[in-house]
């Protein structure tokens, strides 16, 4: 049997008390880091808090060597562990039907994610995000490579007045900032030229679930200008705003504007 | 202190440990059920697992009467439980700001969401979906009164190729069944006679996060005849698939189609 579970964003404690006692019951468990980094802790302290060794995987070892973790899971309780929800990752989902292709049962133990928690967290509404866009590193740090995709996301469900959660890359070596994302989107706007940004409002939060987490909406100079501190960072752009959702940006993310 | 912390989905073991540990240092704790409900148990369950007195809060008690818990928030350490993810209700975004106007401090301890529960389930990319709407109940039951939402926001995100998660209404009374749902698309589609159910794969999830959790995919007419068996019951209109989203809608969701 393979189960996957979520650990949430941030701490050890944000596993849930089900996922907890899979942890502990689970003959092997591994942990997979790269595909959605835990904002405070790492595997060692996991370790500690769940009393228990717990193996790391790194994307790749899923990915080209699936076939060491299917073979334990034929025999044993497999355990995976990943930071939000565990199948957002599409190398889970492939994991998942591997092991189906095996006949190994399994199991999903799913945790708050970034999808759900954004909206929690800025007061806008779940009902109103269109598609996701995921703003990556340019290849080589060149202008001409950046990828269309963030900004043709944001014009669509902007002209459908809906709000675009922008994740934002996460590499070995370097984890994008806001400031990061937001140049990006600039460089995106120059190649364009249609105003897309002008009047757009971000929302920018850093350490999404952590007890100093910040969250501050306003329009790209405002949040370029604006210290967030260390990563993870993520970003949403703003489509059209109940009032409750403006009072909410106005009293939560401190969002300057006539109301 | 006003603190809203998620149950989960389905069970008293879908809270986080975090949300556990709130549970029992809070002062006062409230559950609010109505505006959405918890699967797998009810209040009292609750608080034999958690091991104290949890009051019952009717959404009406939130919406009218604010300011008996707001007033309680201001002297004491108070906890409100709601199933799925705190945030997602307008009702407790009104709440958070209301105390905000008072000066008291909040907090949102997240937990699984059927918005993050529901890619994870079905192999459907997170990434892929457009908004999210709700089908209701007709008022008394009239095919005139159905709301055009559901119909032309599935048309909007088909368009772009996105799935549309569609939440069923409960309500007092009656907890809306996938039958009841596609009856509604139904209808609507007979309103609109564009055709647009007519290729259109979905997916019925049953008592999602249950052990006795049922996904099926497949045409309208398929879903119509199968047994969901009692809700909670959630519904996607499917878009574009990639090839692994195929996949695990036939290995995991009983989809029928030459791939």
């Amino acid at each position: 049997m393979l189960t996957f579970v979520g650990l949430g964003l941030y701490s050890a404690k944000d596993i849930t008390v089900r996922g907890f006692e899979a942890v502990k019951s689970a003959d092997i468990v591994y942990f997979e880091e790269y595909t959605s980094s835990l904002g405070g802790c790492d595997r060692l302290t996991l370790e500690e808090v769940f009393g228990r060794k717990i193996y790391p995987l790194s994307r790749e070892e899923i990915e080209n060597e699936p076939e060491k973790i299917l073979l334990h899971a034929t025999s044993y309780n497999v355990l995976l562990l990943t930071g939000g929800d565990p199948m957002i990752a599409t190398t889970h989902v492939d994991l998942r039907l591997r092991a189906y292709d095996r006949g190994i049962r399994t199991n999903i133990i799913h945790a708050p994610s970034i999808f759900t928690v954004v909206p929690g967290i800025t007061g806008l509404s779940s009902y109103k995000f269109g598609k996701t866009a995921t703003i990556s590193f340019p290849y080589r740090d060149k202008a001409e490579s950046i990828s269309d995709l963030p900004y043709d996301t944001i014009k669509q469900n902007r002209s459908h007045g809906l709000h675009t959660l922008l994740l934002l890359d996460i590499t070995h070596e370097r984890q994008m900032t806001i400031k990061d994302a937001l140049e990006i989107l600039e460089t995106l706007e120059t190649r364009h030229g249609e105003g897309l940004m002008k009047d757009l409002i971000f929302v920018g939060i850093a350490r999404a679930g952590s007890e100093d987490m910040v969250v501050k909406a306003g329009g790209m100079k405002t949040l370029m200008e604006f210290d967030f501190g260390t990563p993870l960072h993520v970003l949403v752009a703003v489509g059209d705003l109940h009032f409750m959702e403006e009072e909410a940006l106005c009293k939560f993310a401190g969002l300057e504007r006539d109301l």
